[in-house]
């Protein structure tokens, strides 16, 4: 049976949305690495009643309560105290942290000037497993108590996640036998509840591995995720699994583990030691964003244009003004322009371009809010979708760059576009 | 007596540490300015049993109810009936919101191929607030049982967001019957702790209106919020403090309410007829993508170049050869070129150019990771800021452009660039 873990979340400036909780989400990420199921976050205020309170039912459902945050100096700083109560423990002054905040003071802040308050980050429940805090001053620590496991941990992020890693991870990894793994199947051109409808079977009759699909940014992203006692075993049952996906959506998947379209499209103009440019009009330079997102890109794009006027296409793009003039800014034949101007001055061997209607108004020929063309021009010709994508301005511009990048992916592995 | 809300999401890719709740931080921040308490956030899998059980601890110690995700039309989708069965209420079909899903997938999807699954979308709890979805397909809604209210809304922050601020926010509104109305004073400049080192005082001693610090992509926000009886008591309250924060401050303070430095450039260029371009380097677009963000940016965003390569400075925005040979591609002198050739080129009142080392390596020259420079190009000469924005790729990227544009608004609004 696999553990269970709850992960609570202390500090009012997540109740006032001053901040995120991002320590859930990168402990729930190590969990589920190890094989331990997380069924609730709960995030609970400098307070400490309701933090009890969360205690109480963290102990119902979970084997290991994971605390971030409340450990510091300040008078509101209660996560140790109220544990320790919650599981019946005293607390005992650890003279050995109490020099290593002494010495974190005089090394990293240069003064021996703190107020006595520090000094209580060296309580500890007595029996406690110390998480030595190697990036701040509050060290974290690790009990038994009533037959579960509590494990605290500081909440500046950088701490948490230094000292999850290099502490809490090995002392969870010895409470377990399974492991667990799982891969991300990457889909661009269907729909979340299409991609559902052809898999729907495969899904509900599937324990193990599962496989779960999730929708993000005009993508859906399915993840296949095995237990077994080895990570081989693991990926033994993964592999028919992802078969069974290849082969009811054939090329719509553009990626096994890879994170988005642009790191795949620069990987591989990477290993084909290809370039491209992009001249980009609604879109506005969402795309080129993109693909500088990527550490590494300007091995592979050159740079580009963000044409956002008739003018600024003919000057950074050389599209004719003839052209403009009869088809239109927003056009096949401009969008064509557009990528073929770009490709040869900057002299790439691919080029995209973008022109479209992102609203909020119908452009000055009528076109609607919605209205795309993009264009892909490489050495053999060009090639251009034409799109409808609805009439909100962020999926319009979101959509149309997933369009270009997913053209040119389809060219560069010899796919129809 | 304030009201008190609970947040719960729903959805396994939380808890799997795929994704950051994001919503609970967003709708606490509005629940926060609402003077509505929040005293847990719960996150739960898409598992019934489970949020049955979340739904029952949140009966107990919260009047509100607000649940993110589950709303959509796959199998695992099961917010609504869980929290209909909590409340003993039946789903019953809406033909009004069927409509609307059917005219979404026409309209926006072009296809009247959608599978019945969606049309589960339009089973709603008896006698509820419908919250119309104009950013997805999946209602939301709103109603009364056992005494308490409770809020449905979906699960991608975008159409969370959107349907928190337009549908939730209205309907939590007419609960209180006290005004409660807020200001948010946008900083550009100076640090969350620098800010609040000036303000402590302020911010300690005020009751009625609050003062608040919200750090946020290298910005800060301070929100003051005032509760009377009418919206004119609340602004009278206000106007003082924020008075204050004014002497304190000065011309850090780029906006009250507007809500970002782009939006803050462009009503100013467009207030006075001007235009301006951009040429980005290591933004890779970032800059335009942003401004191009903003409905009707056209009127004074004309277009731009993303130099990634030096090539490209010269072929999109006239920086001569020698000047990157001489100075290197990364110096002040590159990026006032940058600026004032993406001017000419495009023929506006000003140009931004932007040049660094974004990562994650150092560039040929040896420049460090974070090394930005800044310029800004105007009929009376060049300006430009060096800096040096620390080793995050992403927020050296955020930060140049934010100083870029706030290089403008500084020119526009007469102050010391």
């Amino acid at each position: 049976m696999a553990l269970v873990a709850e992960i609570i979340g202390v500090g009012t400036e997540l109740l006032l949305g001053n901040t995120v909780n991002t320590n859930a989400r990168d402990i729930s990420e190590g969990l589920s690495a190890l094989g331990i199921n997380v069924y609730f976050h709960t995030v609970v205020g400098d307070n400490p009643s309701r933090l009890r309170l969360a205690v109480e039912i963290a102990k119902r459902r979970a084997d290991i309560i994971i605390t971030t945050g409340g450990l510091g100096p300040t008078y509101d700083d209660l996560t140790k105290q109220t544990l320790a109560e919650c599981f019946g423990k005293k607390l005992v002054f650890n003279e050995e942290e109490a020099e290593c905040i002494r010495s974190y003071f005089e090394k990293s802040l240069h003064t021996t000037k703190f107020t006595e308050n520090n000094m209580q980050q060296a309580m500890l429940p007595e029996g406690c497993t110390i998480f030595h805090n190697e990036w701040g001053t509050a060290p974290g620590c690790a009990f038994r108590g009533d037959g579960k496991h509590v494990i605290m941990l500081p909440g500046p992020p950088r701490e948490c996640n230094a000292m999850f890693n290099n502490c809490a991870v090995p002392y969870l990894k010895a409470l377990s036998e399974t492991e667990i793994l799982s891969h991300s199947i990457r889909i661009f051109g269907m729909g979340e509840s299409a991609v559902e409808d052809r898999l729907r079977d495969l899904m509900t009759e599937l324990k193990n591995p599962t496989l779960a699909p999730y929708a993000k940014e005009g993508e859906v992203m399915l993840r296949v995720t095995a237990m077994a006692d080895t990570a081989e075993q693991c990926e033994a049952l993964m592999a028919p699994v992802i078969e069974k996906v290849r082969e009811a959506l054939g090329d719509i998947i553009y990626a096994i583990d890879e994170d988005s379209l642009e790191s795949v499209v620069l990987r591989i103009l990477r290993e084909k030691n290809l370039t491209v440019a992009a001249a980009e009009s609604c879109t506005g330079g969402l795309l080129q964003k993109r693909l500088t997102d990527i550490p590494g890109a300007s091995k592979c794009f050159k740079g580009g244009a963000v044409t956002y006027s008739d003018n600024a296409k003919t000057l950074m793009a050389d599209v004719p003004a003839e052209l403009l003039e009869k088809e239109g800014a927003v056009s096949a034949a401009a969008a064509k322009a557009l990528a073929e101007g770009i490709r040869l001055r900057l002299g790439t061997e691919f080029g995209l371009g973008i022109t479209g209607v992102a609203g909020p108004d119908r452009d000055e020929r009528g076109n609607e809010v919605g209205t795309v063309f993009v264009a892909l021009s490489a050495i053999d010709g060009a090639y251009c979708r034409s799109l409808h994508l609805g009439a909100d301005r962020g999926r319009i511009r979101t959509s149309a760059v997933n369009n270009a990048l997913d053209m040119l992916r389809r060219y560069l592995t010899g796919l129809k576009i």
